[in-house]
This record gives C-alpha cells, sequence and structure tokens, in this order.
C-alpha cells in the first residue's frame, strides 16, 4: 500500500520532466540529423542533450525499480519502459503519455473513449513516424545504392510504410535502416487496428442506442438484410 | 437554446446550396484540369466556378462562427469544417453530407446502420479520391522523372493507395503530389476501418439474433470451437 | 404472401442449375483463356458454354423479375443479382451461394456464424481471384509493355493483390486489365474486412463466456490492465 | 467418453515431446540451409533431425486418428493437424501451441484474453515467418535473376510481406518461392485480423466498464458525438 503510494507520488511527479526531456530529446536529434553544416561544438551540445535526456530515463526507470521492490520481475512487468530505455527511438510515446496523464488528472476527459484512442494513437504514430524518418534518414543518407538521399524521401517512405501501402518506389537498402523499417511497419499495423477497432465499437455502440430509441418509440428492432 | 435553433434553421437552408457548389467545385475543377486544350476565357470561368464555391463555404463558416457566438473554440471545436474551408481537396464530402442530410429529414433511413456507413464511407472515399487524382495529376504532368503521365495513371495510381495495395508502378515525385497522397492513405486507413467495423458489428449482431433464436427454441446456445 | 412462395419456390429449384452453370461458366473460360493451341471448333464450344451460362442467367434473373412484380425497383434492390448478370466476372459467386443455400437447406449449419462467414469469404474471394486472374491474363498478354507474361504470373500478381500486399512486380498495364485489378482490391478489402470482423466478434463473444465462468466460480471478472 | 480421456491423456502426455521435435526441426532446418559451408556428413545429421522430426508427428497422428476411432472423418475435422503432418512449414506453430498448454495446464493464465490473443499470435506469426524466410531463401538463392540472394533480403521480404506492405524491391521469382510467398500472405492477413480484433474487443469492453462506472456515480451515459 505504502509503496503503490510512493510509486504514485513518484510517476506523479516524474511525468511531467520525462514528457519534457522526451520533446528535447526529439529536438536535439532532429537538428543533429538535419543540420549537419553547423559548427562542430553546438552539434556537440545537441548530442549531449541527446545522451542527456536518454540518463532521465535510465534514472526514472532505476527509481520505480527501487521503490517497487520486485527485483528481477520488474523487467519483464514493465516491459515496455524497459524497451523505452533500451531503444531512444520509442521515447517520444512518453510525450503522448505526459499529455495524456495530464488531461486525466484535471478531470475526467471529454472525448469520447473511441475518439481519445483514435487521437493517441495518431498521436503516438506520428511522434514515433517522425523519429524513424530521422533514424533512416541517418543511416540511408551516405549508403551506397540508397534511394532514400533527402530527409523528404525519408518522411514519403515513412508514410507509405505506417499506412501499409509501400509503394517500394524508395527504400531502405542497409541493415539498420530495414531493422527501423520493421519496427514501423508493427506500428503500421497498431495504427490500423487501433483505428479499426475504434470504428467497429463506436458502430456497435452507435447500433445499441438505435436499437434502444427503436424499442422506446415502440418499433421492433430492424433486423439486418439478408446477404 | 435560441442559438441553437437558429443554427440549426441555418444548417437546414445552406445543406442544399453547399452540396451544390461542392458538386460545381469537382466539375469545374475536373474541366480545368483535364481539358487544357480550351480557350483562356473558358479556362477562366471554370476557374472563377472553382473559387466562388470556395468563397460560399468561407461564407458559410463565418456565419455558423457568428450565430455559434462561441469564439476562438469554434474553430477547434468544428475542426472538420475548418479543414474544409481551409483544404479545397475535402470539399467533396459536402456532397456526401448534404445528401445525408435529405435522406435524414425525409424520415428515417430504410437501411441498417452498417450498410449506411459503408454505403457513405464509399461514396466519400470514391468522391476524394476523384479530387485526389485530379490535383495529383495536375501537379506531375509537367515533372521531369515524372511516372503519372495520363489521368488514366493517376486513376490507378489513387486506387491502388485508397485500397492499401501500392503497387509502386507509378508514384508522384513532387512534394506536393507526394502531400496530397498522404492524405488518400489516411482515407484508405479510414475505409479499410469503416469496412472492418461495418463487418464485425454486422456479425456481432447476427450472431446475438441467432443466439436468441436457439433460446426461444430451446437449444443450447453453441460454444465457438476450440481453435 | 403467394408471390413470396412463388418466388421462394423459384430460387429452391433454380439454386443448383445457376451453381451448376457457375461452374460451367469458369471451365469453359479457363480452357478458352488457357488453351490456345485448342482446334477452333472446340474453342467454339467453350465459347458458347461460356455464353450460354450467360444466358441461364439473364432468365433466371428476369423470371424472378416478373415473379416479384416490384417494376424497375428491382433492379437497384437487388443490384447484387444485377451487377452478376452484366459482370460475368462476378458470377463465380453464385457457386457459394448454391453451396451456401443447399447446406441451410439440410438442417442448421454446424459451424459457428464467424466461422461460416470466413468460409464463405475464402470461398468467394477465391473464386473471384481465379477468374479475375483469368481475365487480367486474357488482356494482359498480348499487351507491349506488359509485366504479367504467363499465367502464373498473373496468378501471383491477384493473390498479391487480394492480399492487399501489392509488390508491383508484375501489374497490369491495359486499362481493362487495370479495371479488373480495382475490381480486386474491392475484393481484397472486403476480405480483410471479414477476416478482422470475424476475429473480433470472436474474441467478444469468448471473453463474454470467460466473463460468466468467473461469475459462476465467484471470481471477480478480470479488468484488462491499463496500456 | 473413455475415448475422450484416453485421448486427453494422449494429448497431454505428446504435448511436449512434438514441441521439442519442432524447436529440432526449426534449429535444424535453419543450419541446414543458412551453413552450407558444413562438412556432409554433418549435414545428414541435420537432414536426418528434419525429417525424424516429421517422423514424430506423422505417428502422433496416427495415434490420435486411431484413437479417435472416427475414421476418415479425422482428416476433415482435424484439418490443422492434417496440414501440418503435410506442410513441414507450419510445424513451428506447434511451439506455440504446446507453450499455451503447459501455461494453461500451470493455472489460470494470468493475462486477459486479448492480450493473450495478440502474444500467441506475434509468437505464430514469428515463427511461421522465420521459417518461410529459411524455405524462400533456399529456394531463391540460386534461381536466375533472383532479387532475395541473402538471408537478410529474405527476412526484409518476409517482414514486408507478413504487414502487407509489401515494397517489392526485392520478391521471389521461383514458383515455389512465390507459392510460400502466398502462404506469408494469408498469415499476415490473419495477423491483422487478430491484432485488429483484439483492439476492437478491448475497446468496446473498456468502454461497457466505463458506462458502468459511470450509472455507479449518478453520470449519464456519454452519446458519441455526432461525426
Amino acid at each position: 500500500m505504502d509503496d503503490e503510494s510512493r510509486l504514485d507520488r513518484w510517476e506523479r511527479r516524474s511525468d511531467l520532466p520525462l514528457g519534457i526531456a522526451s520533446l528535447v530529446f526529439l529536438g536535439a536529434y532532429a537538428v543533429h540529423v538535419l543540420a549537419p553544416g553547423l559548427p562542430r561544438a553546438v552539434h556537440l551540445v545537441f548530442l549531449s542533450l541527446t545522451y542527456g535526456s536518454w540518463g532521465l530515463f535510465a534514472v526514472d526507470y532505476g527509481v520505480r525499480w527501487w521503490i517497487s521492490g520486485t527485483g528481477p520481475r520488474f523487467v519483464r512487468r514493465q516491459w515496455l519502459d524497459t524497451l523505452v530505455v533500451l531503444l531512444p527511438l520509442l521515447r517520444p510515446v512518453q510525450i503522448v503519455r505526459t499529455y495524456e496523464a495530464m488531461q486525466r488528472r484535471h478531470g475526467r476527459p471529454r472525448l469520447a473513449l473511441q475518439a481519445r484512442v483514435m487521437f493517441y494513437a495518431s498521436l503516438s504514430i506520428a511522434l514515433l513516424g517522425f523519429a524513424g524518418a530521422l533514424a533512416v534518414y541517418q543511416v540511408e543518407r551516405g549508403a551506397p545504392n540508397a534511394t532514400i538521399r533527402t530527409f523528404g524521401d525519408s518522411v514519403w517512405w515513412t508514410c507509405s510504410t505506417l499506412s501499409t501501402v509501400g509503394y517500394g518506389d524508395v527504400t531502405p537498402v542497409t541493415t539498420l535502416g530495414r531493422t527501423v523499417a520493421v519496427g514501423l511497419m508493427a506500428c503500421g499495423i497498431a495504427l490500423l487496428g487501433a483505428v479499426t477497432g475504434s470504428f467497429s465499437s463506436m458502430l456497435l455502440q452507435r447500433f445499441a442506442l438505435e436499437g434502444e430509441e427503436d424499442l422506446a418509440a415502440g418499433r421492433t428492432p430492424e433486423r439486418p438484410p439478408r446477404e
């Protein structure tokens, strides 16, 4: 009970700093990748910001592990947090979590569940997609026979991957680029799942409402037509 | 209450003109793009029709904002309307909204909810796809190294994008063309979501009906087989 | 009432002949396309079988229209039948309808609703895909710059289209081939919808069962973990 | 009754050996494909392990057929087992089944139904994808004009197929490779269905919970906003 409340208190306090660290990470990484012409000193600043935000995440992870007192099980139970600490590209998701936590604390969210799911899913995907496009551009731009040569190409390729369209006019050719790509494909499937799931639960609810209105009005519920 | 009814009255009156303006917009834009050989004067007529219909939308948006009396919040609350005013390519959706509003006013729609969703979704996607194909053709036809060279290519590419198939035999190469493409990908995901959601809610309902029939007939409901 | 029963009687009698006509159509069309080396007389036989089965469908459509006595509304109400009469490639669907009708008449089907939906959807898609692959092969094989050169290519392309994967290594280049392709894309979306819808309704049911078992065993229903 | 319990007992005993045989099969097949430079004798060992595990599956299938005493119907009823015996590439699924059976026997699984479905679906797809990538690499590496030349290419192609992205930068060109590819496409559709179905049933449940909380708190349930 006490551990629980200490964990809660820690999370309430660490939410905002972690969200800001995520934003700083994304911004510093973007500058590092997209502005190669900056003086070396400036680049070092942005690089240290990138690693510094990583350090913050590691500290938060460590503190929560220590508070939880669950030993090695923590790593498996909080697998999403473990992944976020290990894979910096997943860090932008923290922005969405911080935003959501702040919305929740300021009273009940006003959007319907499905709208919230779609909104948070789209926001997460957009942030992950941006980080993925940066990473792929970074590793591909110098590769021989690369088809992704500008950051525009990389964003275009990311969009076609996340929507599972996959034109294939530009594709990563390096092993690291392809590894990031597989992660983006997984995001694309999750996005499709979130959108489709939201739609279908929205329809089911709406149908239940119409059925009740029919009953209230003394009409017999419509039977779906035979296909 | 009074504002509400004034808004309702305005919407009831503006539905049809806006729907017609959408149709005019789509027609005039299609002529402008597909018939480059027409005399300059005729082109100017079609161009002014295109911008005139845009103006009508802007006026409607302004009036509804003024009636609502909600100040700047209106822009965010009515974000779909805001987008339609800013992005002319979304305008054809108004045709579907007008059609739906007219159906609703002439008594309860006769189709089941899911059939309506699929019908309206398909109609919206078809109209948006047509507008998108026109826009992509317009910006791509003059680009160097373009693979989309005829309007047929553009329609073919649009279909492969909306279905998330994405062959990649023809793809946009300009930044503007790719921006429109990303919008079409989003439409494709929404289409998949609508179709899938309709299917799954239809199945769930049908199953509930079969279960009731079983109960009525004194049979025990079937348990799904273990997979 | 009487019209209804006459229609029912007609449908009960015409199901089997129409199903056989579909099979004959598909077989004769396949021979016509895949065996160009046969003597001309044999080809004429297969061609007349193809058109003869079309005629049978037209007669059935006419008789049902006449029995229904609904005038021009019949064309729109029975839009699926109208499409099947006009577009021969949709005819193989009749095989599935005949099979389903025969299953239904021999007592209640033993499969769960979702398994039936998946089975019928897969069967329809397989038959439509086969017809589509034949048609695309027929129009593409002689086209200049065609990438679909063998029937194997056409089947491979059809599979990649129906699953919405869309590699684009081989694609139709003629207008007619692309038109058939768009139809196959629509089938692919419907297939995804049917599979996904079946899965989600199956999961929902299964969950309801587990919830009841929990209640019966005096356990409190599990709350899904916060993501 | 007695047959049932004998079948149960057999299945309880054969689960673990079959799971191990699957693992051995996958490992031996991987070594056989990926290490062509090994001495011939070692290759023979791995080849015999591959076929030996196949034999084990055949024996298990035979014993269960004999115990069931259902005659030829067994082949159709247990169609999944029949497929697994005939198509060695499906064998890795047994690993998931063994894992699931062991989890079930050690008490009620602690994960929610949807999380279990997603977990088992992802694991099955990963194992099938690995087997598929091995098979495609084996048949494609020697083919003329092949674009899949390294095992990395094959894994990359498999990921793009399973996610239904389908870039088409590398694709199989042999008939056998394409046949395996069609199987992987089917897996991809099933994966999408499982993910989407899990999402939508999760949302529906969560919504039902929120509705109950609203009722308990004396709030009126939110109506979804009109879109």
